[in-house]
């Protein structure tokens, strides 16, 4: 499936401010970026790096002014949203040296909190997949998705109190509760085709069977359509943009996504 | 300054529990270790990797039974306790890749909470060092220093309202206030010659002025012979030990630090 | 100084045939990619990883009969090609840890065997910058540069016998040069714009004064346009194909620079 | 099982002279360090850092006079020496991204030159460790192991002229005919039990099967016993010492392995 990506965001500046963006398609084995672009206007030097999670982030500092960022991608993805019913828990001396940093609590998924709650979710569940499929039925019916509602991250003790969420809150409630029964989990951010209302998205992986499953428990079925842009222990990890100093204005973030194949 | 380290774990365990530790020295340019012993009673098998942040792990399944772990070092410490007053603010632009990451609020540290705080306490210094070293003042004079009070990490939002803590929720609060001034900082766990009461410490780095400087509220005055386990970005990262499943219990955990030369 | 790059590359496949390209415009500081694009015909799965140097690469099996890899971008160059007699050796103990492995022989730069040769051709020099300068004086003036002529990367050694070579062999015996004299040094592969004849093409860095410095035998004068693809100890990390299996035809490769500003 | 090992080293040094050295066991998951030490004598200040390999390496400078280092380590070793007749060649594609440099020629294995020699040893051997084992049983016949007379390393060209060599020299003609074939492989330096004459050692690894398997041409059969130093492409990466500026003698390197249990 070739998916066209674009988000575009506009700021007004008023003293030079530096910017960390995370806006390009993830590299991986799992999605192919044929063509990008990322349009920086006024054009300003800019640079990036690789962070410890292997996303591409853009460092730059904007001047004072209008300032927009416009990213684009021609990727085709991958089908690496299968469902893998019955893969089985992988104990904790078997997982690979790189899934155990996701097993332990981070800024917006307090997974310390969660075990009791995990337990009675998952309870009579087969460990592995089966559990994580049943944190995200919860989820669907439990926590109202909202979309649009929030305008900072929270954290899963704080959804769990809501009960309500956007993607991303839903997303740190769900790792956290895989993570309290030992399953590394670890958020995903970037698009989704055909996402009503479109936006960025988020949500999140777990680790079990050998391998990283995808689960969504904004959407009622898995669907094919997703692009990585970065991947991180929670919304800290994988921010669109951290911006230091004194706080901008986004003034507008559009997002879409075509299908061009 | 040679010191000699000690630390002893001990636990009772029903069922095998997985375990990964952090108790060896780090491996770097400030520290020499000349010897290391890490014996684990009865001998399991265990295997050791090297965390994202360059900190020596350790893997194992403990078997049902009293376990223990005693670990030691000689290390020598270089003197890399040095203040430097007036070392200055180094822009976000200006900042190595890898310092990036400490500029981020992390599972313990909230520092997207404490910007107006932060800008409060540090009104009047020059940026950089000396905003770290106010900061450093104003919890040694406002936060009560309780050491052995704690059974859990505080975050720094909870140690602000509780006004006390151990050294890691003075820690945490330090890094939060350091960060919302985007002053990287980063938490360090490990011996602290002369310690009173001897326990595992936990104290803060702030990268100003190029270089990482160390900063440690629960002592009057900074003095020499720290020895460095680990580096994270707050306690989630540097757990002496992280165990997995049904909680155990630690029946006795002891400290030693001696000097040598 | 904006360029667009384009490397066009047309091969014969008889039978499935694993590639390993590099052809990726590199994302450091010095260099900032606002658009590029990698077309493969027939589209067939590609993925992507980040090698040890920080090099983008890209694994894909080409099917049988004709295949076709089309890589273009749009590069802002930095300039990082300034000139810095007098920057001083800095001593083994001081070097970064990661300039190490650039002190080693590797597989086409036998720095092994140059010490005594090295130190006649610096003979009187500052340590530092100026050796290495010298070595560029030495070679440009001693080894024929004769574009076209290689078909395989030759190491030091046999360019040193041969006295002539292509902009990669004059760099192998550079950097091997630099090496027995302990300054670090690597290979850089990428598009120089209005390189005559056009090419892909391969100049070094070496490590003085506490940063990297851009060398070019093949120049008459150190000049703006120079992009970068991918750094490494010689061309055996940096070929911009691997190609498994039976040999295959490369039939047309076809390289293009121009200036967009 | 467990060994002892030591290894000690000598140096007259006339002018302070910065070394990197390699001396300490692997940290990883097929064998377990409980106790290792490493003095200096005399005692200087010492830095450690972890090069591209995961190898645990020592910088430090010594200073003119009599240098000595004395490394020791208690370590069980896993059994990781066993056999896998028949397990199955790995195609590039789907390769680990990690094994994929373990592919490409070295500054010792010019495997690039040795396809055809490698196409006739393994003819008719089913893809895989059936190949590497007929490459370590052709070496152990036809090239002369004669530990102990070789000072430099020797590539695989020089090793397959010269038809005899130390362990290292088998080694590198062992991995270099590996690759030829697109198989993964690399060095592998430490300690062996009960090797006659005892002194540092040097094997290699083939990644056939989806792991790494020993191979080790100079003994008759495959033994326990191995303590691993460090993995890397050739022996340019593992040298148990590289020096840096005017050559130092070494008056005496002595090696020793004790079992313990």
């Amino acid at each position: 499936m070739w998916l066209r990506t674009r988000c575009e965001l506009e700021f007004t500046i008023t003293e030079p401010t530096p910017f960390v963006l995370m806006l390009r398609p993830y590299r991986g084995p799992n999605q192919w970026v044929a063509q990008e672009e990322c349009r920086l206007s006024p054009t300003v030097a800019a640079s990036e790096f690789i962070d410890t999670f292997g996303n591409l982030c853009l460092r730059l500092v904007a001047p004072p002014g209008e300032f927009a960022v416009h990213a684009s991608a021609e990727v085709m993805t991958a089908d690496n949203s299968d469902r893998g019913p019955g893969a089985p828990f992988i104990e904790v001396q078997h997982l690979p040296d790189s899934a155990l940093s996701y097993l332990l609590p981070s800024r917006y998924c307090e997974s310390d909190r969660f075990h009791t709650m995990a337990s009675e979710i998952t309870a009579g569940q087969q460990p592995g997949y089966n559990q994580v499929a049943a944190i995200e039925s919860w989820l669907r019916e439990r926590i109202r998705y909202l979309p649009g509602t929030s305008e900072f991250p929270e954290s899963a003790v704080e959804v769990n109190l809501r009960q309500s969420g956007v993607c991303r809150d839903l997303t740190h409630l769900g790792i956290a509760l895989c993570r309290s029964l030992s399953i590394p989990s670890r958020i995903v951010v970037g698009y989704l085709h055909d996402l009503q209302p479109m936006d960025m998205h988020a949500w999140f992986e777990a680790y079990v069977g050998g391998r990283w499953y995808t689960f969504d428990a904004t959407q009622e079925n898995l669907r094919r359509g997703y692009v990585v842009i970065g991947y991180g222990r929670d919304a800290a990890d994988v921010a669109l943009y951290n911006q230091f100093g004194a706080p901008v204005n986004c003034n507008r973030q559009e997002t879409r996504v075509e299908r061009i194949d």
